[in-house]
């Protein structure tokens, strides 16, 4: 990975989805003087919904008015995994030996619409007729995770809490972030339920926002970067939909994932140096410490109690705010938690908010209640 | 490309989208009976709108609601080339050593709308603001494309009436067609006007479909089946959407992919037994005549005047009925004629559509007008 860029997440009013992903590219050109569009061989977006903006094939189309020369350009969505399964189908790109470059990245326009319109788009994420039908939303999807996790291990609410309260800790000097405001657990307790145990301060907001990476080929990176970032670790699984499924504490899928991006880059949790991952809602944070090996099995609740995940503790999570803080602008997010890994390898961040010389990050993306998942592993070069 | 399946297109009442998927599934893997799905490691879905059932996301649900086990799903849209698309992918994917065995396919139920509601869906294929707001729709686009051609190099609409009247002949005893009805010149060209100098019958029809291609690592091919068909040229590139460009009446991202193809394969258009083009407008097979290099620029009428591009003709085109007649159920076109170029070779065709003992074709996919193509070139091991 050679650069990356993001576009501020937020009310984003004025500016469309393809304007926000060319801010992206802008900023990562910038941070790699010596690339320039002519060289890019390959674009991949991932964008989850085409109706927010009446905008379909976005992909080709944002190539070819931002200064690509009509390079192969497709739209991935595998919903809130569409910026994860771009950079996954970057990363197969140049394996495959097609491209030598190729820009992956995600964007979304979701303040177009009014909140009860975009739940409404939001709500194609989840299976039609059975869950859809049945009036299940992600929220409550994930409420019922939360409450069924709550029950077989004696997770609180507390617990979910000091997810939100440590990921808006975190956005706080991140100038991308949507929330750079300090919550207090009471807060986040008190805020107004959504879908009981989870409450506003729980979930994560609709928002704008975009980002964009540059992936070349291993052996050319030194052209580029004094000090590249491997892609040492990609996998991607799928699950069934959530209505399907016997487990409701954990997702099968990062496990599944995890394991093979693990196993491809021999590193194992304990050298992660901090990790990104998916939280929509708290509970989806809590969940992915045991699934990504973070911790055992019902034991999300003693590693969130221990501050470990904190910046300054042992293994870091969300360090950008997160989906939580940061924002979820759905087809952005899993290319932008490669550009928090950007930033702070190469030490841009806020000292506030730095990782101390990280060498080694676990991005970790998930589409649905489980149901894509992609992670990955970087680690710098030396 | 070891076996290939496709639902019928028509108006499939009562079958979701996944459901349709799923037929072109099973007939897929009852024409490979050594392959299973626990041997499929991934699955490209190309599916152009969300809107028309309300479901994103469809790729993993279908895949681990119909038998596949956690692998990697995605859908793709690039609209009318997703298919296309999905089977480039698959292809990379192969290529990066990643997977041995994938399918791909596509899939769109679009009667679940009203012909206005559907094209209203439809026009998110164009770019919005410039073409949408405008009031372009692809069909008048690709109008616009037919009179500056007829203006240009004397085109007719009796040309244009020629290759429906060519395309319905085809698709006559094709089981898969949603039309099998023979139709006259006089007919097309006494058909309603859509936008001029289009008429309803230059026009493919919304319909629902999905089709399924099994590809595998080359080498192991021969496992599967006696006489393997080769990919022996895979190639993509876009264009600015088309109110952007000077050209009216030639698509350059044809000429780029086909390019690409022809070089990777070895094979140039004299070497073609057939061709299978997208033809969603009477008009786009004329061009693409042009574009692929069937003809010189301009040449396109006396091609199709020529009676060369029909069954027994030198370079048969669209021997499926094309999208024009066997339909274009947008996500599902393009691996819906890799499904053609299977079921030729193979000699499973009515005899009176059959392109005797093909050895090589093309297929041509494209989104939007001439905005992303894919073209893929098939050739029998012996």
């Amino acid at each position: 990975m050679i650069s990356a860029g993001c576009a501020a997440y937020g009310r984003r009013d004025g500016l469309s989805g393809k304007e926000l992903f060319n801010e992206a590219l802008e900023e990562m050109f910038s941070h790699c003087p010596k690339l320039d569009r002519s060289k890019v061989e390959a674009l991949y977006l991932g964008q989850a919904f085409e109706s927010f903006e009446h905008q379909a094939n976005t992909a080709a189309g944002i190539s070819n008015d931002f200064g690509f020369q009509n390079i192969p350009s497709n739209r991935i969505d595998s919903v809130s995994a569409s910026g994860g399964a771009s950079l996954r189908q970057a990363v197969l790109g140049i394996l495959s030996g097609t491209f030598d470059i190729v820009v992956c990245g995600g964007m979304e326009k979701m303040t177009t619409k009014e909140t009860s319109e975009a739940l409404e788009i939001i709500s194609m994420a989840s299976n039609r007729p059975f869950e859809q039908w049945n009036g299940a939303t992600l929220t409550s999807l994930n409420a019922l995770a939360a409450r069924v996790h709550m029950q077989k291990y004696g997770t609180t609410e507390e617990d979910l809490a000091l997810v939100a309260v440590k990921n808006h800790k975190n956005a706080f000097d991140n100038p991308k972030a949507f929330f750079r405001k300090l919550i207090t657990l009471e807060e986040v307790l008190s805020s107004r339920p959504i879908s009981t145990p989870l409450k506003l301060l729980d979930c994560s907001p609709i928002c704008d926002g975009a980002s964009a990476l540059a992936l070349c080929k291993a052996e050319l990176a030194d052209q580029y970067d004094d000090n590249p970032i491997d892609i040492v670790g990609s996998s991607e699984a799928s699950d069934s939909d959530f209505v399907f499924r016997d487990e409701l504490t954990g997702f099968k899928a990062t496990r599944i994932a995890s394991k093979k991006a693990y196993e491809m880059s021999g590193v194992q949790a304990d050298d992660l140096d901090f990790a990104e991952v998916h939280d929509a809602f708290t509970i989806n944070e809590l969940i992915s410490y045991e699934d990504l090996g973070f911790c055992e099995k019902g034991e999300a609740k003693k590693l969130i109690q221990s501050h470990e995940t904190e910046i300054g503790g042992k293994l870091p999570v969300n360090v950008s705010g997160g989906l939580k803080a940061k924002g979820h602008p759905v087809g952005s997010s899993g290319t932008g938690q490669a550009y928090e890994v950007f930033t702070q390898m190469k030490e841009l961040v806020h000292p506030s908010r730095s990782v101390k010389h990280p060498r080694t990050a676990l991005i970790h993306s998930m589409g649905g209640a489980g149901v894509t998942v992609q992670v990955h592993i970087f680690q710098k070069r030396d």
